[in-house]
């Protein structure tokens, strides 16, 4: 395969599968809108997994497995809930494949098929809150603070290597709480731990906000999001948080006695993460020349090559110095790889390493080693400087801190620059033909309207900023008086 | 939830059940044979996995991830495969939902029919080797390492909570190789990893051996597995490791060239050991008040609980003590926590702690404590002691390892006590009708004739052990002339 990558000008679209297939982060499969999620891939989302599991740890929360599948029936019983996802299924039918009598390879058994069809979850509040119904009698067994890491299937159209898949990888929290102020609590809180974890360690800025009635999730009374800005302008929703009311209770009958021995309905939240935070962290850092990883989280942070010649004393040196290097890195807890290979040129080796997002490649060659230098360059400025060895461990590990840091500092003011306040309809057509971007506009607070902009400019409400300034003001579309701004985009 | 538990000897099925259910590992689901995992259950296979992930890394593998969906065809194409697995798949044929236009809820949509049939991954051999085909071309790409850690469905007519569920969780490792010796050396090696893991973590002495013609994987030139041994002395396979020769090579055609240029089949093995683990855990170990487990895969290792009198000083003191205890055991790595809810009393927090299998407990009262003594429990054998606090998180530390080795070393003798050898036909249906266990004993070698020993006595040969005594013999049923002796047992 080509290592060549398009340009982000060129094609944004095609940039983006050129690095994600050429990184080897995923590969198409042979289900249609399914993908292969490769190695590389995969260690970046166990890092992620692994920051968030500690997180929801931290917060009290408890992993448990629900099943695959769901009742169909199970499905309909809260009334947005099937009306958001009955059309993009995956139905299992029937148990049992046999041959076929002509002869044609297994054909699906007419004889096994299932009374009540199952559907492959494209999301858990069903099946749980069916289970809760026997977990949860008694205030005592409130709150129940419970997490999956699972795979969910929705039967997508248009895909999109992991921003928009058929199957996925993703957690989703489900919590059952005793009062309406709690379970708001619960959601505002997971909310921010989405939030921290983007900024800190993906070195995404998000805003945090409320989705209009329109973007909710079927079956939520409200619906929080994290919304990063990516490199063409366009926006992602990057994790949500939903708290769902006591309308999965009252589907499901989840009842509990309170203090006083008075029945009620429990209140719910849910909220999760995917894979999709993976496509998320590529569009927004990464370059021409391939994948830009924020150290926090990349698989392998620190990579060293040595540039051998001919005299075999000054190669054992570089082994030698290497070695030594990684030792120290390594107690530091950094992940860092010598790569020796022989049977590839350094320059073969810079690109690779490049592509694959290294945050910091050293480079160990005779002569340096000579002057007690080593050549550091970084990824994510390109930037290269010699560094004395004595003391290169101390710069490696504070170099990190820098790159990651430059990298948040990068994608915030990248987003700055592209989040603009418009107060005229034209304006807001010209902004987002010729800008794209966050655009900050008055809208008169109706469903009606939101969809009208959404048809005329294909621009949706991302979100309504928590802590949003309140000003009055008039609706960018229909001119009716507005009480303040929200945030407008198109948006993968 | 009564707390009470048959007895093994009342009924070990029931037992086994009920500790299940009332320790909370799992519970049953609405969805037949599929189970809810519980955190308690699922804590423990986070810590297996952990523990097996860190193995299989060591050992040179990568994770990645393979689609849910195999398309029907895909299984056709390895003709042992699909007569291995066709009989119990889920068929996914349709990819919507539509509302009932006689207002009967929601309907599966006739109009959404895929064209060709998924089915659920009943394991993914079939879908991992179509993608190796792009992923190997030349010796170079070899040998291809890959782990994956999924959930897999197979369509079971009875299930038992953990050990046969019709969804359950696992980790499949797909290993592809330029040598039929390379490969039979990676299919030894993972054996050994889960052997290993299997006895230093579980505390569960296993028989390493090579599974007859009849009882391999479908697909494979070779199955090898571990075979643990049940407290009711049923056998259990706990882990098998694959050499799958060239058989999925050739159905999906991967070849690579050889140093020399020359075009080969490659070789393959697959590896997987599944949430049944958790099954044989608690099969092994408990007792008639509860969870048993080795301190190495506790979710908690030591409890402290205080017993406090109406002093509050005392109280005081105690709730100091704990505290410190705490961060010392921590420090150390300990899984602890200090239980002084004061809405529950000591002796139900006893129970409950032994009902859940928590390794060590310690008891600090007011008395105690002015004596400088607290008492510490064991829960493998049920030994309490008056320990000096000056010392204690010492003894804890070294206690954990005893009882680590203490389970290991009760399974073991039990293992060998009933690891019986036999020579006569009569003697073999007596020690499996009245003692259970392990039996040794010779075999002709011919498939008819386990056959039929397992259609007389329900007994299946569970393995030939690895470097298996050689010994000149008469079979067991038939009389016929045999060279070494097999292990039989009744087996779940």
């Amino acid at each position: 395969m080509s290592k060549e990558i398009k340009s982000r000008k060129e094609d944004y679209s095609q940039w983006y599968n050129d690095i994600v297939l050429k990184a080897g982060l995923a590969d198409y499969s042979a289900v249609k809108g399914c993908m292969v999620i490769k190695p590389h891939g995969y260690a970046l989302w166990e890092n992620m997994r692994d920051e968030l599991d500690k997180k929801f740890k931290e917060t009290g929360h408890q992993n448990a497995y629900f099943p695959l599948f769901i009742p169909k029936s199970f499905l309909s019983k809260e009334a947005a809930h099937v009306e958001g996802f009955a059309k993009e299924c995956a139905v299992v039918t029937h148990y049992r494949l046999k041959n076929d009598p002509n002869g044609g390879g297994v054909i699906v058994d007419p004889e096994a098929k299932l009374e009540e069809e199952l559907i492959v979850r494209p999301t858990s509040e069903t099946i749980i809150w069916n289970t809760y119904k026997d977990w949860i009698q008694s205030y005592r067994d409130l709150p129940l603070l419970i997490n999956q890491w699972a795979n969910v299937v929705r039967w997508e159209m248009r895909t999109r290597l992991f921003l928009r898949t058929t199957e996925f990888l993703w957690q989703e929290g489900h919590t059952a709480h005793a009062t309406r102020e709690e379970a708001v609590e619960e959601t505002e809180k997971m909310l921010e731990v989405y939030a921290t974890f983007a900024e800190e360690f993906m070195a995404l800025p998000v805003v945090r906000g409320v989705k209009t009635a329109n973007e909710r999730f079927a079956g939520a009374e409200d619906t929080y999001c994290i919304e990063a800005l990516m490199q063409d302008g366009k926006a992602l929703q990057a994790g949500t948080s939903h708290f769902l009311g006591q309308n999965f209770a009252k589907a499901f009958e989840v009842q509990f006695r309170d203090k006083d021995n008075k029945l009620d309905y429990v209140w719910a939240t849910s909220w999760g993460v995917s894979t999709r935070l993976v496509g998320a962290l590529v569009m927004a850092h990464s370059d021409d020349e391939g994948l830009v990883l924020p150290p926090k989280i990349a698989p392998l942070q620190v990579v060293i090559v040595p540039i051998f010649n001919k005299d075999v004393a000054a190669q054992e040196k570089i082994n030698n110095y290497a070695n030594e290097l990684m030792a120290t890195l390594r107690k530091q807890g950094i992940r860092v790889k010598y790569d020796n290979d022989d049977n590839q040129r350094p320059g073969w080796k810079f690109a690779e390493y490049e592509l694959k997002g290294v945050p910091v490649r050293i480079a160990l060659g005779a002569r340096d080693m000579e002057n007690n230098v080593a050549e550091v360059a970084r990824r994510d400025t390109k930037e290269k400087a010699n560094i004395a060895l004595d003391g290169l461990a101390t710069h490696v590990t504070q170099l990190l801190v820098d790159i990651q840091s430059n990298m948040f500092n990068k994608a915030l003011q990248f987003r700055n620059e592209n989040t603009r306040k418009v107060d005229t309809w034209d304006e807001f057509v010209r902004v987002l033909d010729e800008q794209a971007g966050f655009v900050s506009a008055h809208w008169d607070g109706t469903s009606e309207t939101e969809e009208k902009i959404k048809e005329l400019t294909k621009a949706t409400i991302r979100c309504i900023p928590l802590n949003n300034e309140q000003e009055a003001g008039k609706c960018i579309h229909t001119g009716n008086p507005s009480t303040q701004r929200v945030l407008f985009a198109r948006a993968y």
